[in-house]
């Protein structure tokens, strides 16, 4: 008995002695246990009663319900004794005002534009639910033959051009999924089609994935995507004050003059409707891959199938509100940590966005609770629940553009929660610096169901379900931050270090009036421990960077990463590359330096007290933005012009070559051999200042 | 001009200079002039006369309409010359008497079970159409829950057992594909089913693959795949007459004691049958591969639908025919090439079989033609149409073992061209020593539409339609061969290299009444030139093989394969092997020495005149046959147990280390040691007879 006790001792001052990055000394121990207390503070029944209030109302952007949400917000945040205030801006927002879909031909149906109500559920009944729109769709009414185009994809249009099937003055018809809605447009533009009715496959998201409500959680035939089609990848935001904060008084340019806005007459449509409508599609039976889940076999058109689509909406330029609240640090309020998602929604929006904003809600009135405990966090934490993010992440850009100067200088890290939960997998993108990060929070956090970490979790369901532990040397995939949340405008314009979090599962209700409590609370999460599990996570992530003694950024991964993509550019245009007397020999010895430096920052880690080693991300922005795309800054990421959310590594550099402007290419490769100089001086600094200090 | 006609003299001398593996000398160009001639006789209107005439009424093994298209392929063969006779046999067949299908829960439904009929084609409406059918069923009538269980194969019944399934006592539901339906019935008895239902998957034949009929070639909702269910891989024949011929006054064993008699009653369905009962399946959702192309979400059951089924069939020992004829060499008439294929239909079978008869009977004229012309073959070559293939291969098996001592002297080569024109690709399967004969004989005759030969095509083909020609180093992918046609008892059980030839294309017509002329002319080859292209092809290799000095096979190819299956089962049983003291060493040692005879026969084989080559094949096989089914001889390749048409090499080892027996896996790999040795002792015999002779 007595060796047992020893062994216990032993192991738990082993546990006690442990490292915990970006703390030092006793500080590690003191954070330890201010964490464990922090864990035991959110409630799923809080999460639950938020996300309960949250969704009563369809509650778009601009509308009253979403004041109301905004100003349910402001008040828990206050009730938890934050500095809470609402800030407003005002934005173009269109409104559904007509939105009309006939087939002409072969034969006439006018379809009806409202999902499927249920008995069991009052939520789908509101009259104040959006009709099938796609917002920021240009008013027009169009008639043509349809053509299939697959996922819309640059790709697609050119197969059927092999085909021989020409889409120009037809209304295409493009399924969801592979590239974000507005991307499908902007395609479709392109290649000349004059109208594009885009729909939910039930490949993608309906039976051939599972049950479908009300049996399961996936979409059925009845329930449509809405989203809009904002040409995000010109720039995210009010179309009318690019680039700079849409105050009430700010000067506006003309909607002609927006290049954000597109201009082929859109709208979704759920699969039954698509179903009478590529049923009646003549020519080429489509190739295998372009084969959805309808039971019959795809036809590219163009025709029989006619359709007539009219689209007009209510443009206004409308107030939205911004909620921040404000936990104020001890030692340097000025620095700070912000915690961000929106809360405006299509309709109700439980899983998209509030379940991010119930974890935020909760997560604010823990954090609270435990400096009323005496916890002292360093640096400020900042929550911030953004509006109007469904039209163009613009509660969140007007924000970071009127704050821009604050931000570069103060702002140590943004963390997004979104999507918060729509299932039980967890899965995060972020800059590569943050890997390790998000690494060691979630090991500190269980998951609610098996009692192992989330980091074990998360590792056993990216390895196929590995029934075995993972080795002590894993690493999970963390993904990289394209577009499509609130992020954009902290990482791409701002360069400040960014994470996005979620749970992920069977969610085939996203933009539907079916993304509701009831949903929730029977398809996703009754019981709100995924919910309250998020709250651990992002309270962790919170606490630790808001106290750390140095920053836990690690520039090794990056490093690594950059030096991926370099190769990989040069894997898929080696000989295009060289013929056009182009090479990364330059680039490739400032990443070396890189390296190196990185490496050094990493060893000496523990002595980079009070150093803000967050500005070398800022070093990877350049003034002048991404080539015909000035608002996007940084050099290393963005999201893929034709991919819209997702993230397009060296987008300078890949998208130049894609279109073959190899003077622009060359351009890009100075910038960024400028940009990696900038960190190495950056790094340099810290070094210097880091020897003076210790 | 001079220089060019020079330059084409020169040309035209290098193109009559060339090679022909297997003649020598002036025989060499002899050679190719007769095939030029032979090339330019089949005619695809005689084709189409042949195939209109064979499919003119439904004729199962057994039938009237059966023996008529045996006098019909009879009375063709003798005008044109050939020495034509009907060899019958006597065969246990089942006739379907009473087949019903009945829903009993949650809802009552008597399914209709005849294929859906077509106004423009009277052979949908022909009375004598065997109903849903699946040959050998036991008799019987259950009813029970149902379970679906993807496509039956044994790791489909280990994931039900995981997800806490139990089918015993159940009626199980697969779909057909992937293993011979005969495979499903008994793996079904295996894991304790009273009931088995084999259905046609939308995805695997029908409307996700393309368009159904009428509009397109693929399987409507209404079609249905008969077939055997006969225990094929317990051995193929006459049921009651295993290993010796089915003659009238044959003793003959019980029902009882045929261990190829399946156990569990089973029958097939349409997908709009089998929509019906999956659709009211509850239980968990399947995993993600097996769902199918129904328009929802597959569930496993089992139940709520619960199914009543009842087979009665009339088991008779009935009378078969096949047409055997003779083209008589002039050399050596007792040694033979055998051409076959059989003329037994489901129901008028347009593609399967009489594609391939309506090749044999053309190519037969072909041949004769040319022999009244002067052409003198110095072997016999054998025309077979074989009875009862579809029961269970019983026509071609009866007369193996019949014919057994003078085959296992003198036959040369089997060639098998069963589902001769399903649509435009090439494809073979052969043993190993025949794959560069086929290479060559493909070379040499050209594609109807494209004007390339069809080995470019086949190439192209299998090189994701490259648009560049192969290079001249290139191989083909040629199959190897299971079981599912006639070549079964040629290869496995009398050791006779073997052949098997195709085209294929969108076939969703198997086995359904929709096989038929309307759908040949329609969907498949309406001007009949690729039959008429099989007939130039399948000419051209019996042409050679008749004629040549010396045979034209290479056992470097062989040797290879056979060391890749070792390494393969080295890699997949490494540590199970060692464990049980098991090693390839001996077996390896010989496989080296079997490898520099083959090169060495290679090197020297324009000096093999008269030599029988072929006769290395048999030393494959072995007496005693493969442990726990004792027909099978061959010890590289065999239709593989839980596979049925799929080839499993080195079947003896593979079974037994997949069942754990590792004695019988050591007296395999005796056995296998013993057939190489056998064989390096016959390459050794020709060596040394070579040096004699020349």
């Amino acid at each position: 008995m007595k060796r047992v006790s020893f062994l216990l001792v032993f192991i738990s001052f082993v546990i006690q002695a442990q490292n915990l990055t970006g703390f030092l000394g006793e500080n590690t121990q003191r954070q330890i246990e201010w964490e464990k207390k922090f864990l035991s503070i959110p409630k799923s029944q809080n999460c639950e009663r938020h996300l309960f209030i949250l969704t009563e109302e369809p509650h778009p952007a601009g509308s009253e319900a979403g004041y109301k949400v905004a100003f349910y917000i402001d008040s828990v945040f206050k009730s938890y004794g934050l500095n809470s205030k609402i800030v407003d801006y005002w934005a173009y927002l269109p409104y559904p005002e007509e939105v009309v879909l006939e087939m002409t031909q072969p034969s006439r149906i006018k379809f009806d534009l409202k999902e499927t109500s249920w008995l069991w559920d009052k939520d789908t009944y509101d009259d104040n639910i959006f009709t099938f729109f796609n917002a920021y769709s240009p008013d027009g009414e169009v008639e043509a033959q349809v053509v299939y185009v697959n996922y819309g994809l640059p790709e697609d249009y050119e197969k059927l051009k092999e085909l021989g099937i020409d889409v120009r003055g037809k209304i295409v018809m493009a399924r969801y999924g592979k590239s974000f809605r507005g991307v499908k447009a902007k395609v479709a533009e392109e290649n000349g089609a004059i109208g594009l009715i885009i729909y939910s496959d039930p490949m993608d998201d309906g039976y051939m994935k599972g049950d479908v409500y009300p049996r399961g959680p996936w979409r059925p035939e009845g329930a449509v995507q809405r989203g809009s089609i904002y040409y995000m990848f010109e720039y995210p935001g009010d179309p009318l004050t690019p680039g700079y904060p849409a105050t009430k008084d700010a000067k506006r340019i003309s909607p002609e003059q927006a290049k954000s806005l597109p201009k082929v007459p859109t709208m979704p449509v759920s699969y039954g409707i698509a179903k009478v409508i590529l049923e009646n599609l003549s020519g080429p039976v489509v190739p295998e891959e372009w084969q959805g889940g309808l039971p019959f076999a795809y036809h590219t058109g163009p025709g029989p199938a006619k359709v007539k689509m009219k689209i007009k909406s209510n443009w206004k330029i409308r107030q939205i509100k911004n909620v921040v609240a404000e936990l104020r640090g001890f030692e340097e309020p000025e620095k700070k940590i912000i915690f961000g998602n929106h809360h405006d929604a299509w309709v109700y929006g439980a899983v998209d966005p509030n379940s991010g904003t119930a974890v935020m809600l909760e997560t604010a009135r823990a954090l609270s609770e435990l400096v009323k405990s005496g916890w002292r966090p360093k640096r400020s934490i900042v929550f911030c629940a953004w509006d109007a993010e469904e039209y163009g992440l613009i509660g969140s850009t007007e924000w970071v553009e009127d704050n821009y100067n604050d931000l570069v200088k103060n702002a140590i890290a943004y963390i997004n929660v979104d999507v918060a939960v729509s299932g039980k997998n967890f899965g995060a993108s972020a800059v590569p610096s943050l890997d390790r990060f998000i690494e060691e929070v979630i090991k500190s956090v269980d998951d609610p169901e098996t009692g192992n970490s989330i980091f074990v979790e998360a590792w056993k369901n990216q390895n196929k379900n590995s029934s075995s532990n993972p080795p002590d040397t894993a690493r999970i995939k963390i993904g990289r931050l394209g577009s499509g949340s609130d992020y954009t405008a902290f990482l791409d314009y701002a360069g400040i270090p960014s994470i996005d979090m979620r749970f992920t599962g069977p969610y085939g209700v996203y933009h539907s009036q079916l993304d509701n409590f009831y949903w929730m609370k029977n398809f996703c999460d009754p019981t709100f421990k995924y919910h309250e599990t998020m709250c651990k996570i992002v309270g962790i992530a919170l606490m630790r960077l808001s106290s750390a003694d140095y920053l836990p950024f690690n520039y090794v991964d990056y490093a690594d990463e950059v030096e991926k993509y370099v190769n990989q550019i040069e894997k898929n245009y080696g000989a295009k590359l060289k013929s056009n007397g182009i090479d990364f020999a330059s680039v490739k010895e400032k990443l070396k330096l890189f390296k190196i430096y990185a490496d050094s920052l990493f060893r000496i880690r523990n002595s980079l007290v009070k150093i803000e080693l967050q500005k070398i991300e800022q070093k990877f922005t350049r003034k002048s933005g991404l080539p015909n795309r000035d608002w996007y800054k940084h050099r290393i990421y963005a999201p893929g012009y034709y991919l819209g959310y997702g993230s397009q590594p060296l987008p300078g550099i890949s998208e130049m070559l894609y279109s073959g402007n190899f003077d622009a290419v060359k351009r890009e490769i100075k910038l960024l051999e400028e940009a990696i100089e900038d960190v190495i001086k950056e790094m340099q600094t810290i070094l210097k200042n880091k020897r003076e200090v210790k």
